[in-house]
């Protein structure tokens, strides 16, 4: 794995780059990226560029042997851009334009920013497409971040109903899809439907996931625009873009489809201030993040990514700016986080960012390097981990064991009809994931439909639209297999399937779901070292029931290798269930240590310690923020 | 009382209807509810009406015995007529339309919806109203559901301009009445006053509850409309609407005064979940619902409606979609909720939905059918509630012995005017209704100023305003008084009676408030067995001072059969105060276990258990979600 | 210390008013404060003025002694004049129309309602400027209250860009000074900048500190336009304006500049309440507010007073309307609230209101009078302090003890950048005030730059940006300096300094932060009896620490008689350091009883009694809501 990091050189007296370089090359660093907020110094007036400086950071970079990846600035259009097309910028929610003064203004829908996106990218790709030194491209930044996939602008609504119009082929196929003889939502023409915000009560569900699928889309259309481009004037150059943490605003199987490589963004202490961990975890974790934060996403992403090509594009070096807290990573936390990635096989990693800029809304977000140029605590850790890696050698991939089936429109689905506060096929994968990981289990991500061949234990946290071929990848699997409540429970359209859930999972497992509760915290089942929560599905069932409570209630049914939990695959009852697969499946599960936990290769393990405490690895200690590998 | 059910033929193929009509006669339904959604099927274009498939449905209907209630579409207007007259959609507070895509998106002051409203129910009248199936017609659906009543539209700031006009008279009588002078708020003529939404900090208070009562009259005109079409064309005919729980938008006893029946929709999970119970009563009455939900419609609407004809036209028969948890009811609840409307009195139940729609909105709402269209657990339940209730055969009316004066616009002003976070006329009525109740008391719901003939116990929660004729009621009754806090302390138009509260309410209890306080939860008064908490009046009183805190604060003061609450009547001083009023009423009140409730009519005693334990009723056990009859 | 009351004669019969003022008298009141909001009644229509009542209203007043304070009446501006303009109204942040109906619906940079508010200024100063019973104006009323500041209206924007220009004098200085390259934000002309509400993400922090500096210079501009034409047609008279507790929308002490007196607005109960404090203390205090509550305001515009003439203009007389929850005072509260304003240097005190009007807003909030035109509790507590002052005679002025730096775009700052939620410099200076006081000692605030001289302590709570001058004033006291975290880390335009964290501060402590936590609560590093929370600075330093947490934290660094918190100045810690400042300074400091409050004068000590208990002074008892003087 390489290391590299984030560099802006139009933030730095052009005097100061040399020495710059030289610390990134004497740092170990390999790779440098650049560019990707830099529009208005590249144009700084309409059709004006200035090419020069960018020229020279180039080459003052290249003269360290630094490798560039050069990103496309559409994420931030300059004010003249906005002043020429006051409507490129997106309506929230609320029906109120995103205003100009912070970044991603755009609407995805907009054709006028679309092309001037492209007529940017075609400028850049030209300039720098066959420049030896840059090895690779990321288009645009962080897609979606600041909520911004969805636009309820006249360009989305005209760019909606165009979608529709593909998708539906006929009004009278929209609206016998969506139900909308419910409540007389029926349409005469597809010029006739709003975007589904501001509706009196919640809009159509399918409605809403249609929605969905169309925002996806929009980002996956933007994207590909600026792939094109770039193949065309930078050929055998990598492109990649950088995607998010906990985010699921578009597809990024899909995104990933349409890049070499897949890189992610990575902040484990913002991620665990921001969203859903416990009190608890917040404060004992505060200083390393939770222990499967970064490794949860290393995963995924590695599943989204064509081939398995992925990368960090930005680790968090100390404290960021955006959260609610902002803490410091302990000593020692940014090495183990560097050399969790290449375990988890990563092929690079980019520090975020090289300098802390003394100046506008990040001001507060740590460096490698402190605002005054001097190094903060993180350069020392990065280049040990440059030594490490060097001395690790080949450490293999991944070996695969368990596998999550995993969709996006499986947490759009949730999103839109939880059914009960907070309930979310995404958190679900998460909390499925860690269960498997204390238990030292490798987990790979798989879309539905994909194969599954090669684990031991499969685990379908919550579908609930399967698609067809999931069910042969199913069959066709050896694995043990653990099914959540609500999978199969709904059409591609978000309508009940007629054999009610869990749909074309009868084929797998035989029983039919035949009515669903939802249950606040507090509302239990409880059975022997498990309690069922959240939800508690009743099914016709010709299958055992393995799992059955103090006061009758059946919490998971078990056919073959097959089974199905009847309450939210979380807490104990998730560790009951997938403890259970574990055992049955002959892979080598242990219990580790809080906080612990392991990588296998086919080179040797990994183990990381995110504390609280010492763990004891092969007989010996290993310490908070430490990490050991044991070649096999 | 008879059980009907809600059917929407439209969602189904047509033959599949002979099936369910079939079904329903033979769970021993009588009565069927249809067509208030279906619009877009009735007038699919603007003119053209497609009657033949209603036509059809009513004759499979009626051809099983089946008794109709029709009801007019109006609570969803088609896309083809919100695209004709984009502006009859209602403006919400924040000033947003509100858009199509669900249901209820219209403002009621919008003349020209109003009119569309009456031609199409003037097309359904004239089509069914000499049909013999139909023999009831419901208006629109659910007013105010979704916070509709109140809109903020030009449509009616114009209308409330007029109403305005008509109520004053002159602009220096409003400026008068509602003190205007107070931050130069003086208006120069009613066509300067805007609505009292967005404005600086809140708006006049008296300004809110004179645009409470328009926005209240203009559902009562609206419906008067339906009311007067279905009348002309459809004599003999009931008109009934489907009131909502826990919803004071407009005066539901003036509308009663239009209906023949009055119906209310009883979702008992649902509210537990919405309202404002404990966290410990969501969790232990999940399955059940509080015991005291249902019964308190039951008995309030009672009171609404003219001549007390009311009815349950929407029974919870499984779980919900729309509450934060949905969970399931317990076997044998709605069993026990059937019966329990038959004993308040109710005419008739229907419940809500025959089959479980597995497309839009509400497809997670059970039905009596699951989707697939076999039947669901309540499906039986029915059936044997029209087996119980043949069985029971006369059970006589409820007797009367409590009640309870309360006035919509009582809610209005606490509302408006909280003085203390939370404080309501409509929840202290509720925590009234439940201490009567927890007595074994039937309890009825009388409007201040109607006699109060018949009742050994009166309570007057929280009456704001007190209308003449409701001191002469007082007055002319024996019953035991108990009256609480704010009660008589504001006059018709929100300001403060001259000669301070309780107003006129001193002709019978002779104090006078001087000062009162708002006490924040833990800010208490504690006396023998009860805790003041919430609201604290000082007064200059001619009277005993009954209760008196250990740190020496009066919180009742009694004259006579007339007690005065210092307190705000809730919690452990309501019962202390409540339970004194029945001891010298001479009622029998007895202290009921938890969750039992009791209702006495003129022919026997009914129980019924919500648990969460076992009761003992006569010396015998009654399980939890049971019930008894035991005739006199 | 005068006594006086605000009266509204036009709320009320004129035939009332002699015996309005020959009771204000009689209670030994000598001001009254009237016209702040009868606009309407002044100008009823657009330029027919009706001065006849309000000539007798002061005539009638001045006969019975009283000196008038006149209000300008710009905070309601009458209908007519907002349909005459209606673009005069602020926009609020989400971009909506503040509109008519309750008061303050101007918006400061409205040129059109600045000129008719210098219009209606100058007819009341013309009329009544020679008036011999006119001693006083008010400019206005509660500039801010609502959050009225800033608005975000096209006329904002207009004046806000020709601020900018005014205070970069080149755009390319103004992109320099915020750092707009940092994601292509820069600018090509002043006319290019926007709001910065709105946007995608948040605005740069720089641009928000400029829009908060332009917001209060518009309300200085407003105000001096008054001032200016009071001064000219009313020479002699103290001009003042009423400020509000815990606010921080302008400057205030740019406006006390602009004024003779200062004055604010005391409601002690009602700040408990809607403040952040514990909701312990909101139960323990409810009915006495918080000891530090009112004393702060006391000093804070003691500090911001030209000459340190302040004035209270409205004391809470009883329950207020517009608190969360609203308790009355305990009996001697108000009195002991009239005394400790003259123990902390008040020059006058006014009661608001005097008879508690019937209608409209306030209608729930108490007066000296109850609503039927009798005594309520306050008036007796009134004239008890008349006697008490006039008995105690020349009490001193507050001699210098210890003082606070404050700024108030160090409050800004801290709003706009928090880095870690609720960080807050007003809050940090309030923590330190409470801890100062709870020693018993005397606190002065300081506005940076400010002499120090006289004071033996000195606390820097949180001084984001530390002006040149600051520096001096520091090193030219003898005092003992306790700085708290995030002092010095900004420069005026809220980037890091070039030498980073305590900048310029660097000269008086030898440290340099080169790394800053925030830490969520919970997150805590403990030593000997105290707790750092919230932040963490790490610094490098040539200094002593102090403090050193169980697990090797440096808490406090100490360098002569200058101390650096690292941790937020609260709780524990900041007990704990400004504890050995207070001993290192010589001054006398003893750890007062829970709720006890002392001011040491000129000519004695003041004790005062908050409770919960009895507080034993000179050996004897001091009930609670009770104070005692003692002369030396």
């Amino acid at each position: 794995m390489k290391l590299g990091v984030c560099y802006y050189p139009e933030h730095w007296p052009e005097e100061r780059w040399p020495t710059d370089a030289r610390m990134m090359r004497e740092t170990g660093l390999k790779c440098v990226r650049i560019g990707e907020f830099a529009w208005s110094r590249i144009e700084p007036e309409p059709g004006r560029f200035e090419w020069d400086w960018l020229d020279r950071a180039i080459d003052v970079l290249a003269s360290e042997g630094l490798e560039i990846i050069l990103g496309t600035p559409t994420a931030t259009p300059p004010k003249w851009l906005v002043d020429a097309m006051p409507d490129m910028v997106a309506l929230d929610r609320q029906g109120r334009p995103r205003g100009f003064g912070s970044r991603r203004h755009y609407c995805f829908s907009h054709d006028g920013y679309r092309e001037e996106a492209k007529r940017i990218t075609r400028a850049v790709a030209e300039r720098y497409g066959q420049h030896p030194a840059v090895v690779s491209w990321q288009t645009d930044n962080e897609y979606g971040c600041h909520d911004t996939v969805q636009s309820f602008s006249p360009a989305a609504r005209e760019a909606f109903r165009v979608w529709l119009a593909e998708r539906y082929g006929s009004i009278q196929a929209l609206n016998e899809a969506w139900g909308n003889v419910f409540w007389s939502m029926e349409y005469r023409s597809f010029d006739a439907i709003e975007l589904p915000n501001l509706t009196v009560t919640e809009a159509n569900p399918s409605h809403w996931l249609a929605f969905r699928r169309f925002s996806s889309d929009q980002v996956l259309r933007f994207n590909q625009a600026q792939v094109d481009i770039l193949r065309g004037r930078s050929p055998g150059r990598d492109i990649t873009h950088n995607a998010m943490g906990f985010y699921t605003g578009y597809d990024h199987f899909a995104l990933g489809e349409q890049l070499d490589v897949l890189g992610w963004d990575s902040y484990p202490l913002g991620f665990l201030e921001m969203f859903r961990f416990s009190d608890s975890d917040k404060i004992e974790y505060a200083r390393t993040g939770h222990p499967d934060i970064a490794a949860f996403h290393h995963d995924l992403y590695r599943g989204c990514a064509k081939d398995g090509r992925w990368s960090v594009l930005e680790q968090q070096p100390g404290p960021v700016n955006w959260a609610r807290y902002n803490p410091a990573p302990l000593d020692g936390m940014v090495h183990l986080w560097t050399v969790e990635a290449a375990a988890h096989g990563a092929e690079m990693l980019c520090y975020f960012r090289w300098r802390q800029a003394p100046f506008a809304q990040e001001q507060m977000h740590a460096g490698l390097l402190r605002p005054d140029g001097e190094p903060g605590p993180a350069l020392a850790e990065a280049g040990q981990s440059a030594e490490a890696l060097a001395a690790l050698g080949d450490i293999g991939k991944p070996v695969r064991q368990a596998a999550i089936v995993f969709a996006y429109d499986a947490e759009w689905i949730t999103q839109i009809q939880p059914q009960g506060e907070g309930l979310s096929a995404l958190w679900a994968a998460f909390d499925c994931y860690s269960a498997l990981r204390e238990l030292g289990l490798n987990v790979d991500f798989v879309p539905p439909g994909a194969s599954l061949e090669g684990y031991a234990l499969v685990v379908v946290p919550c579908l609930p639209h399967v698609p067809e071929a999931s069910i042969a990848a199913l069959r066709g699997s050896g694995a043990q297999v653990v099914i959540g409540p609500r999978s199969g429970s709904k059409t591609a359209e978000l309508t009940i399937p007629d054999a009610l859930a869990p749909g074309a999972l009868r084929e797998v497992i035989p029983l039919r779901v035949v009515r669903s509760e939802s249950l606040r915290p507090g509302l239990v089942h409880r059975g022997d070292g498990w309690e069922l929560t959240r939800w508690l599905d009743h099914a016709e069932v010709d299958a055992e029931a393995e799992l059955v409570s103090d006061d009758g209630v059946a919490a998971c049914w078990r056919s073959g290798r097959f089974r199905y939990a009847a309450g939210w695959l979380t807490g104990s009852l998730l560790r009951q269930i997938v403890g259970r697969g574990a055992e049955d499946s002959g892979l080598e599960a242990i219990s580790l240590s809080r906080g612990l936990r392991k990588v296998t290769t086919g080179r040797g393990v990994f183990w990381f310690n995110y504390g609280p405490g010492q763990a004891e690895v092969d007989g010996e200690q290993l310490g908070r923020a430490c990490w050991r590998f044991v070649p096999t």
